[in-house]
Order: C-alpha cells, then sequence, then structure tokens
C-alpha cells in the first residue's frame, strides 16, 4: 500500500517556485465577495468609531418607559436593584381596566408591534392590531413590552450597571421568561392593571403567554400561545447553542465586553442571524421561491453566496447584524433554551428562589413572592402512570456511543402536566403550524393535551396544515387569515 | 414617550469608577470554558507550528493509491493535468471482473469503509462490509475511494498544484458530484474492470451511486442510493452554507491559504461541524438521550454548553476539527448543492463540457468524453404537462416581500424524469429514513417515482419509519438491521 502522497513536504523545486511568484496556478484563485463585504464593515466601523466614540444604542424609537425602583430577584439567584421596561399600548383603558391585553413578542422584537403616533414605523404585527383586527383595539387595551435582557429600551446586557457605572455586559444575570414575566407584571401594577383580558404571544412569546398564566393564574383572564412550546426540546435547543458559539467565537465579541471596542461582533451576529433564519423560514415556501436556482446562473459557482437561497440568507444577515444587541441575543436566547413548566423543574427554582430571596433583602427591596401554585380545580391523572424519560435514557455525550432507544409514553408526561395545573380554569388557545421546524406542530399538540389533562375544558387547538401556511415558524407575522383568524374568534 | 434610556453615554461618575474597578458589580461575571478551550487549542497549534514547520497532513492510515497521468476536464471548466485516488478494495476480484461493488462516501469519510490488515481500525462501514454482510465480500470485491476535493489521499486542495508547486488551497477547481465519479471511474479501467456489479452510497455516496449509472449507464449492473437525493433542495443548501459561512468567517481560514500559517481554521471547522451534526443526527434519539438535561445539573446555567445536547455538539466540534482539512469541506459541501441529475442543468453542463474540452488538448490529454446519453428504453411521460416552479415563483431575495406561493405540481418533475432516463434499465434500491431532516424521505420518493417514470420497472423503495430508525440522516451509518438488511436483499 501506498502512504498518502501529502505526507510528502513541498518539493524544494516547488518552495524556489513561491519565492519567485512566477508561474501560474493550474487554475484561477476563487473571489470572496462575502468576505470583502465583512471586512469593509469592520473598517468602516472602526472609522466611525474614532470619529464619534462608543457605538450607537440600538432601539427601533419612541417608546413608553417604566423605571421599577424595586429590585428583581431572578429565577437562578441574579438580582436587578432596579430596573426598566420599553412599552408601547394601543387602544384605550376601560374603566373597570378589564380589557388589557399583554401581547408577547419574538426573541429579538421590540415592543413596536404596531405604529404609533410618536413612531409611524409599521410594527412587527401591523396587520394584526388595530380596529376590528384580530387584536381589536376597539375593544382592548393592548400592551407590548420589550422583554428585560433586550436591547430596545429594557433593562438588558448594555445597560449601565447602578453597582458599578459599567454596562452589565456578561456579568448580566441568567434569565427566565418567568422573570421576564414577573418584570412585565410590575408594569401591569404600576398601570393598575390587576387582571389581564388576554395574555397573547407567539414563538417565545407563546412560552411567556403560557408562563404568565402559570405564575399568575388569577391576574390572566385568557391565553393564546401560538408556535410555542411548554419546554424546549433538543433540537431547538441545539439550533440556538449553534448561534450562541458562533457569535461567541466572533474575536469582536471580547467574552461580552465590546461596548467601547467601537465594533460590535457584527460577522458572528450575522452568521448567527442566518442560522436563526434557516430555523425559521424553511418549509415549503423554499422549494417554489428559491429552488434551485442561483443568483446568476451565468456566473461560474462560488463558495462565497451563490443558490438564490444563500443570497436570501446572507441579505437576512447583513440586514440585522447591527440591529441587535449581541448579548441580548445571548441571554434571550438562552432563557428559550431554560424553559420548562414541568412541576420537578419549577420546583427545583422556587427552592432556589426561597434561598436566594435573602439578595433582596440586602439591597432593601420589598418585593413579594408571587409564584402561585393554585389548587382550584381537580387533576386529572393520566390513565397509566407515566414512566420518566431519564430513566429510559442513558447520558453519554460521545456520538460513538449508540443509545438504547424505547419508544416515548404516549400522552403528555405527569410532570409537565402537575407543572401546567394553575392554568387548569384558564381559556387558552394553543396554535401550531406543520410547516414550523424550530417549534413543530407535536409540541403545540402537547400543550393542548396536557392542558386537557389539568382538568381544564375551554382549550381551543388550530394546527395550521402545509397547504395553509407554508412559511414555517415566521407563518405567526405573516398569515392573517390562518393565524390572525384564530386569534380573532378567540378573544371576541 | 421616554426616550431610549440608553442613549445616555455612562455617567461621569460611572467612568471614574470604572478607572478605580473599585466597585463591584451587581452580579458575578460569567465564566467561558468553551473560549477558553478553543483559545488553548490555538497556541497548542502555535507552539507546534514553531517547533515541528508545517502542519501535518490528514490521514486515516494506509490506502492505496492511483495516479492518473491523464488530465481531468471538471464539470465547470477547472482542469486538474493530474491527480491521485486514494482507495482500498475488500475481497476478491473474480476472474471475469464481474463481481465489483463501487462504495460511495459520505460527505468527509476516507476510503476506510472497513479495516484492512494494513489498518485495523475499524472502517465507518465496518459492520456492513465482510463475509455474508449486507456488503458480502465472500461474493464481491469492493471498492472505496476517498473522493477527489477529499483530503485523505486523493488529489484536493491541500495538494501541490504541479504548474507551480504551491498548494492549490482555493485555486482548486469547483467540483460536482460527476466529477468525482469519473475519477472514479478512471480507477476502474485502471484496474480493468469494465462494468461494475453495483454502484452504492449512502448520503453524499447516494447522490453518486445515482451519478455513476446516469454518466456511465452501461458500465453500472445495478444502484444503492440510501438517504441521497436527485437534487439537492434549500433547506439541505441553507445547512451546508451556514456551514461554509461560519469557516470562511474564521480569521484562520485566511480564504484558504491557512496551510503554511501552521494554524488550521479550527474553530470554524468546529461550529460547522456542530451545525453539521445537528442535520445530521437529530430525530426522535435526542428525545430520549438528551430531552431537556443538563450535563450539570447542581451548576447554574451558563452560555457555554449547559444541556447534555450542547456538549454533545461541543464534543463533536471538539473531536472532527483537525480531522478535516477545512478547504476539502468547503469543495465538497458545494458540490453537493450543485448537485441536480435534471436534464437541463445537464445539457448546460455538457454545453459547457464541450466548449472547455480545447482545454485538456492544451495540456496534451486524450481524455474522452464519457457522457452518456442513452435511448435504449422509452420515456414515460407525465400525465399532466409539468409546469416550471422558475414560472410560478418570484424570484427576489429580500426577507421582506412575501411571495406568491402555488402549490407544488404532483408527480416528479419533467425535466428530472428526462435527466435521469439513463437510469431505465438499471436495477435500482432507493431507501429512505423518516427521521432525516437533511436528506428527507420525500427526496427519496422523488428519486423512485421519478425511476418508474423513466419506464424503469426494477425499482425497489425502502422507508424506515420512525419507529424504525430513530436517528436521522446518519441511520445509514447506524441501521445495520433496517439498512443493511435491505441492501443485503438487494444486492443478493
Amino acid at each position: 500500500m501506498t502512504r498518502d502522497i501529502h505526507q510528502q513536504t513541498p518539493r524544494p523545486g516547488g518552495i524556489a517556485l513561491r519565492q519567485q511568484e512566477s508561474l501560474e496556478s493550474s487554475n484561477p484563485p476563487l473571489s470572496f465577495p462575502c468576505l470583502d463585504a465583512v471586512e469593509s464593515r469592520t473598517e468602516t466601523l472602526q472609522k466611525r468609531s474614532s470619529q464619534a466614540g462608543p457605538e450607537p444604542s440600538y432601539t427601533t424609537g419612541s417608546h413608553l418607559t417604566f423605571h421599577s425602583h424595586e429590585p428583581l430577584l431572578t429565577d437562578w439567584g441574579g438580582v436587578l436593584s432596579e430596573f426598566d421596561i420599553a412599552y408601547e399600548a394601543w387602544g384605550t383603558l376601560n374603566k373597570d381596566r378589564s380589557n388589557a391585553i399583554l401581547l408577547h413578542t419574538g426573541l429579538s422584537a421590540s415592543s413596536h408591534a404596531h405604529s404609533t403616533p410618536d413612531n409611524p414605523k409599521p410594527g412587527w404585527w401591523e396587520k394584526f392590531i388595530g380596529p376590528n383586527k384580530p387584536v381589536d383595539t376597539n375593544k382592548y387595551f393592548v400592551i407590548c413590552t420589550n422583554v428585560i435582557g433586550g436591547c430596545y429600551g429594557s433593562t438588558g446586557p448594555s445597560t449601565i450597571d447602578p453597582a458599578n457605572g459599567e454596562r452589565y455586559a456578561t456579568r448580566f444575570p441568567i434569565l427566565t421568561m418567568e422573570d421576564m414575566v414577573r418584570a412585565q407584571f410590575r408594569l401591569l401594577d404600576h398601570l393598575g392593571i390587576e387582571r389581564l383580558y388576554a395574555s397573547v404571544g407567539s414563538s417565545m412569546g407563546g412560552m411567556q403567554s403560557l408562563a404568565a398564566g402559570t405564575l399568575f393564574p388569577d391576574r390572566v383572564g385568557r391565553i393564546a400561545s401560538i408556535s410555542g412550546c411548554a419546554r424546549s426540546h433538543p433540537y431547538s435547543i441545539a439550533m440556538r447553542h449553534t448561534q450562541r458559539q458562533v457569535l461567541m467565537m466572533d474575536p469582536n465579541w471580547r467574552r461580552g465586553f465590546y461596548y467601547d471596542s467601537g465594533i460590535p461582533p457584527h460577522t458572528g451576529m450575522k452568521l448567527a442571524r442566518e442560522i436563526a433564519t434557516v430555523t425559521y423560514r424553511s418549509g415549503p415556501e423554499w422549494e417554489a421561491r428559491f429552488g434551485r436556482r442561483r443568483a446568476d446562473s451565468s456566473r461560474p459557482p462560488a463558495l462565497c453566496p451563490d443558490f438564490l437561497i444563500e443570497t436570501y440568507l446572507d441579505h437576512a444577515g447583513e440586514k440585522w447584524c447591527l440591529e441587535y444587541d449581541a448579548n441580548s441575543l445571548l441571554y434571550v436566547s438562552k432563557a428559550m433554551d431554560l424553559f420548562d413548566l414541568g412541576a420537578e423543574h419549577r420546583t427545583k427554582i422556587n427552592a432556589l428562589r426561597a434561598k436566594n430571596h435573602s439578595r433582596l433583602e440586602r439591597i432593601g427591596g420589598a418585593a413579594t413572592e408571587d409564584f402561585s401554585n393554585s389548587d382550584s380545580c381537580s387533576l386529572t391523572l393520566p390513565d397509566k402512570p407515566y414512566q420518566e424519560q431519564e430513566d429510559s435514557a442513558q447520558t453519554m455525550t460521545s456520538p460513538e456511543n449508540e443509545p438504547n432507544i424505547q419508544s416515548r409514553p404516549h400522552g403528555p408526561p405527569a410532570d409537565l402536566v402537575a407543572g401546567m395545573k394553575a392554568l387548569c380554569d384558564t381559556p387558552t388557545l394553543v396554535l401550531g403550524v406543520a410547516s414550523d421546524i424550530l417549534f413543530p406542530a407535536w409540541q403545540q399538540r402537547e400543550i393542548a393535551e396536557t392542558l386537557k389533562r389539568t382538568g381544564n375544558r375551554d382549550v381551543t387547538h388550530v394546527e395550521l396544515g402545509e397547504e395553509k401556511s407554508l412559511f414555517g415558524h415566521d407563518t405567526f407575522l405573516l398569515d392573517l387569515e390562518g393565524v390572525g383568524g384564530a386569534v380573532k374568534d378567540f378573544l371576541g
């Protein structure tokens, strides 16, 4: 057998030739316009930074700000001694303050769900909100916030830590969906809204709409959870993991302390957004819209974007890479991974909260513990005892070792039924989309089945088939008829 | 409305505090062991490079090498004036040389499909090959090659270009599946094998097994195409695109000219492998194997790998990042994107090949044009005329513009039927796996339906359901019973 010929070092003659740089290669070198673009942006940012000081803040325009002087204890033991919530509102709060709808956003959205007099730019749910629209501002007072951890006006990693006068950066505490919801309810307290007509949200907002009802069952009249889930599953964690990794590996990320460098990790942000876009939008639509068409079929293929689908992803990344704070992406994305409405997880977190409660006292805050463990209706036990997945699976991490696979138990897990029992009296709409690969339709079926097992008799489950909604996860932003129609029917 | 408070610059007091570095932050900083690991590897590589010269070659051990002195014209107009094919073989070639099986590999595999006396390390299909195994070495002479473009002994970007004595790097020509197959058939010529008993492959190899039959219908007795496709679809292109992008954005990639730097783009390679692993392995298995378990639930959550699924992906990336050549990944991955057995594409490529044929003459080669356009059996026309997707879809690239979606035509596209008509007489096994997200089961159904439309009456289509094969795309490496069983039945 012959040894791998690559083991031979370059011939002396070859080295001599290289020094002369005289002979032509067999084929011309490829060009890399996608790298030129990124390097050019780095240069522009460097120039801007040296001329104009620190980078500008992220903003989507004017909004209202609520400042909480009371500290917030986070689920995992961090403390924000004070915080801001950016919010916007549409419609009119009625006299008895009973017509408020809290609208929860997706990962990177701002409070700007709809245009306002102060900010006429169309919002992310522009067509879904308004007079006689699915979220009808003739009837309802609609509030949307930027989540804490975000970068559009609410306290997040880019905010100055009052304790030392520096940006939090990666000294910001790890967040959960419940932390974000508790902060939102401080705003509701401030607005004098004791009870919501409804908690409505899609994607991450679909998690939060459920979390709100679970934390504050007496303050949430009804819930609409669209393309959300009751707990994150491994594929969605994996895809967010890759986004966080490409971002953190950008040398400009500097372990989160890039704010004064003038150059945010725009390359990592671009890459993260491209990966995210695959999870948001891939579906039958792509076959029809892009198929196998190349951006310019008259040119030879390239390693930089070449197929139309690649230029689409590239554009999505380019457009977004300076629009959102990198650390906010990391913290909010992580909070989604951590979401789990199961009873075991919540019990653990509540014990941790109790243990950490003294941190609030040191700061002098008087926040009250707000976790409610309502037991107002009977728990419907599953027909068969639930076998914990932990018992039936192995925990090794090497890809070589093959696990013993056992079939998944039928019906929703008892742990989830127990964790969601606070919702047993809350009318709920659960909507899923068959072409969604990030929050697949089985996750919404799981929510609906779990709610029914809690004894909830008012669960509406809608699943939009592939023939109706081809847009994958982003269908919630696009399908006014399918998604908007179901929301309108549910809210009344 | 209040303006975004982030627009305020740090307070003078804050700046003073920072200079003193005296006050503690509200919460402790996070640690980043995943970045420590990558930075530590960079340091190790730097040291190794300064002590030991250029980086070692990639190899999976001993193999045979065939050197072609005849040049190879690639589909897109590049030329390799000479090239090597690394290969290994098992079993015995019979007297009339009629029992040879050519085994095609996945993207990053070497020729080492099975252990050999010279290389006892288990191969990537170790359990599938051998006496009385699915690929039975008592009956067949099995050959496996490293593809050209690869880095395990065949000519690829890390090879020295004889024209100038330097590594090809990104002056290597763009490749196609057909280029790889043509190179393999040069090896068959060398071995005196006029006709294969079978062309067998999985994943990228599933593309190549079809390409071999299409290019050389008279030289391929039967085809097994496992978890492959007849043309790449947008999701798979998108996922490979993100892998290429994260790799090319690694500063150590240096536009492909990293060979003498001592530090290959190991960070980009790690990230690319993590993304790839999601596409290879996600499936119901992950729910049972990893679920929502954290690697160490006694520790607080982290932005670095934390959930078990994250440590799994991290491990997969760590293990691989120095095992394969980065440029090989780019070229072979790109070749997969370009795969399209449709007639329109092939006609275009053939015209290009005719135009570029003079490049071979300049080099003095005498390669014969080997594309066969067999018309030996009648073409079954579809019931309804095929409406080109190009006519029914828009071509804009901005995510904001919403396309008009029209339902996909029923049955296989006429263009694909025409492109695959050379296979109308070739017995074919097509195998798909329901849990595969990279080469989804509809793609294998498409192959089978297309073959039937060509008039082929010997098409076996097997689809392994989720209850049988939970491993996603990598099922072809793992499921000896489902995949191996079908292959054994087919080969006889």
